[in-house]
C-alpha cells in the first residue's frame, strides 16, 4: 500500500463526463489498495469566465478580491469530484485550501505555500476516505484567501505530497510523459522513463511546458518523486527523481537526456561601447527596471578600448528593449545598436555531461556539419545552449537528436 | 451616523450591471455617513446551475459536498460587489461565511446560525470600510462549510445586524414594502409604513412572500428593526418592529394591518368516526408521519356517538393525504371520507385585534353580505382565518379590505 497524491488539471475536469473519468482513474488506485489524495484545478474555461467578470467590474481588479473570486473555481470541482466518487461507491471528502489548511504568505495572486497541516488529511485517509483538495489556493495567517499563481495546482499537489510524506506525486496532463525532444519536430523522439529534477528544470525552463518550474523545484527541495503521465491514455509516464535515486534506478545513465529549444527569443547587441567599469550595469539596469527578463549575456572586449554587448530576451519584449537600448547607447556614446528577432535557442540537457567532456565539441561539430552558424553559446553544469538562426531550428534539433542517439 | 446591514437577493445581483447598481445604493448610504455591512446572495440562476451539475454527478448529492458547491455562488458575488465598490472609490472588503466567522450547527443544507463573531467586522467598519458578507452560508466548529436553507441570506443579514447591534437591517427585494393585501387582487391596497414582527409572521406564513419567516423570527428574537424595501425604486419601504417600538412610532395603530390569503389549500373530512379517546391521534398521526403539514383542524362531535374530523393541508399533498385517510377510515370504521381541493384561506391580521372585540363579527357579516359561505374558522391572538370556496377569493378580499377601510 502506498500513499499517492494525484493532480488533475482544468482540461481533465473540464466537464461532468471528464470528472467522472477522473473518478474512475482515482478508483483504480483505491482498488489496488492505495491511499489517494487528489488535487484538482478549476474546470477549464471557468477561471477565464470569472476573470472576465472581474475586469468588467473593476479596471484593475483588487488582488485580494480576485483571489476570493477565482478560488470558487476549484471549490466547484472538489465538490463535484467528491460526489462522483461517492456515486461510484467510494467514500470521498473535499477540502478547500483553508480547510486543510494550506498556509501561504499574503502575496495575493502569487502566494507561496509556507506550511501544510497534514493531520486532518491523514486522519481521513486512515478512515479509508479519498481526500479531494482544491489546488491553486491557500489561506494566510489572517484568514485571507490566496492563490498560488500560474501552475499553482501542480505546486499544491507536490506540497501535499511533501507534507503527507507521500510515496509519489502524479501529475496528470495531456501528454504521456517527458520526451527527449518535441515529437512534433523529431518524430523519433522517445519518452523518458526517468529524469532528474535538475534536468527537468532545464527542460521545463527551455520550453518543454509539461510541468511548472515551481512544482519541480518544490519536489526537488522535499525529494518528492514526481510522475508526469497522461489523463487520457494508460502508461507509466516519466518519473522525476533526485540524482541519487536515479543512480539506483538506472545502471548507466545516458550522457544527454534531451534536447530543449525555445522560439521565444530575440537578441539585442550594442557595439562600440566605451569600456569603463560599471558599463554592464548601465546597459542592463534599464532593461531590468522595465521588468524584461534577460537570458544569455555575452561581452566581447575590442582592441580599440571599446566593448560589444549582446544579450537575449523574450520576443514579446523586443520593441521595448530596443527603445531602451537606443536611449542608453546615446547616453554612453556607443557606436550602434543592432538586433535580431529571428533567433532560437537550442539546448542539450543531461546530468551525464558533468563527468564527460566532449559533449560540447560533438554538439558544435554536428551543427557545423549541417552548415549552421552558432551566434551565442551558454553553459551550465548540465546544459549547453546555443543561439542560432530560426530557419535552422528543425535541422539542428533533428541532427543533434540523431548524433547523440536519443532515438535508441 | 448609523450602522446599517443591507441584504440584496439573487435578482438584485443577477448580472454585472445590477451589481454596479447595488454598489450605487450602498455608496449612497456611505456618503450619508453611515457604516454599512452588505449581505448578498448568489447571482440569480447560479444556484440552479450548480444544483443541476450536482444532480448530473450524483443521484442524491451528498449534503456536505452540496454545501461546498453552492457556497461558491455567494463567494463570487461578494468579490464582484467589493470590486464594484472599489471601482467607485469606496474601500470595501469581502468575507465568506467562514471568514466572519458565522458559526452554525452541523445540519448541512439547513444549518442554523449559533454564533457570529462581530469583532473583525467592527474593526473593518471602524477603518471606514464597507464590509460585504456572503449570505446563506456558515461554518461548523469542525470547519465544515454549511448553508442555511431557503431564504438563508435574509437570516444572515438579520443575524449580522443582531451581532453588530445594528440600527437597522434593510432587506432589498423586488417589492417596495408590505401591503395591506396583494395589490394584484385589490388595486387599492396600501403600503404599510410599519408592521410588528408578529403581524409580519402571520402575513408571511399566509402567503405574503416578502420575507422568509425565519428571518422575521430572528429579528423578533433579537429585536432588530427590519426594513423591507425595493432594490429598483426609492422609498422608505415597510419597517418591521416590536410591539413596544410600534407604540412609540404610531399614535393609534389601526385594528387590522392587512389581509393575507393562500390558494395553496385543500380540505379533507372524515365523517362518522366512532368517537373514542385517541381517535384524533389515529387520524392525524399517519398524515404527520407522511410529512404532510396540517394547518387548521376542526372536530365536531355528533349525537350518535360518532364524530366528524376536518383539516386543511397544502394542495400538493392532497392525493397522498386522501389515500392515507381512506385507509385510516377503513381501519377505524368511519362512515366516509370527503374532500375539496377548491378552497382558499383568507386571514385578517392585526395586533389591534387583541384589545378590540367585534372584529370577527364584522368580518363574518361582510362575508355574509356578499353571499360567501364560511367553511372553517380559525383564530390566533392577532389573526382570524376563514376557509371559503376559491371562487369567492377576490370578492372576499376586496370586500374585507373596504369594510375595514384599509385603503384609507
Amino acid at each position: 500500500m502506498a500513499l499517492i497524491v494525484q493532480k488533475y488539471g482544468g482540461t481533465s475536469v473540464g466537464n461532468i463526463e471528464r470528472i467522472q473519468n477522473v473518478a474512475n482513474k482515482v478508483a483504480k488506485y483505491v482498488d489496488e489498495g492505495h491511499q489517494v489524495v487528489v488535487a484538482v484545478s478549476a474546470m477549464s474555461g471557468e477561471t477565464n469566465r470569472l476573470m472576465a467578470m472581474a475586469h468588467e467590474v473593476q479596471a484593475r481588479p483588487s488582488r485580494r478580491e480576485l483571489d476570493v473570486l477565482l478560488t470558487t473555481g476549484e471549490q466547484v470541482t472538489i465538490a463535484l469530484l467528491s460526489m462522483a466518487l461517492q456515486q461510484k461507491g467510494y467514500d470521498a471528502v473535499s477540502y478547500t485550501g483553508w480547510q486543510v489548511p494550506i498556509m501561504t504568505n499574503a502575496v495575493h495572486f502569487k502566494a507561496r505555500i509556507e506550511d501544510i497541516d497534514a493531520e486532518k488529511l491523514h486522519s481521513q485517509l486512515n478512515k479509508g476516505k479519498v481526500v479531494v483538495v482544491a489546488g491553486f489556493q491557500g489561506v494566510t495567517m489572517e484568514g485571507d484567501i490566496t492563490t498560488l499563481g500560474r501552475g499553482g495546482s501542480d505546486t499544491t499537489a507536490v506540497a501535499l505530497a511533501a507534507a503527507l510524506k507521500a510515496d509519489e506525486c502524479q501529475i496528470y496532463t495531456d501528454v504521456d510523459g517527458v520526451y527527449t525532444t518535441d515529437p512534433r519536430v523529431v518524430p523519433e523522439a522517445k519518452r523518458l522513463d526517468y529524469i532528474t529534477y535538475d534536468e527537468m528544470l532545464e527542460m521545463a525552463s527551455l520550453g518543454a511546458k509539461v510541468l511548472q518550474i515551481r512544482s519541480v523545484e518544490f519536489a526537488s527541495k522535499y525529494n518528492v518523486p514526481l510522475r508526469v503521465l497522461s489523463s487520457l491514455q494508460d502508461g507509466g509516464g516519466t518519473l522525476i527523481v533526485s540524482e541519487e535515486a536515479m543512480k539506483e534506478l538506472v545502471m548507466e545513465k545516458p550522457l544527454i537526456s534531451g534536447i530543449a529549444f525555445s522560439r521565444d527569443e530575440a537578441k539585442v547587441m550594442m557595439l562600440g561601447v566605451p569600456d569603463k567599469p560599471g558599463v554592464a550595469y548601465q546597459i542592463l539596469g534599464p532593461i531590468s527596471d522595465a521588468n524584461i527578463e534577460i537570458d544569455m549575456i555575452i561581452q566581447n572586449q575590442g582592441v580599440d578600448g571599446t566593448t560589444d554587448f549582446t544579450f537575449t530576451i523574450p520576443r514579446g519584449d523586443f520593441d521595448m528593449a530596443l527603445d531602451i537600448m537606443k536611449a542608453t547607447a546615446a547616453t554612453l556614446g556607443a557606436r550602434e545598436v543592432i538586433s535580431d528577432k529571428s533567433i532560437v535557442k537550442v539546448s542539450m540537457v543531461g546530468i551525464g555531461m558533468k563527468s564527460h567532456s566532449g559533449i560540447a565539441s560533438r554538439m558544435f561539430k554536428t551543427l557545423a556539419d549541417n552548415n549552421i552558424n552558432i551566434q551565442m553559446i551558454g553553459t551550465t553544469e548540465i546544459k549547453i545552449s546555443v543561439v542560432i538562426d530560426e530557419v535552422h531550428l528543425d535541422t539542428a534539433v533533428k541532427a543533434l537528436h540523431a548524433a547523440f542517439e536519443l532515438d535508441k
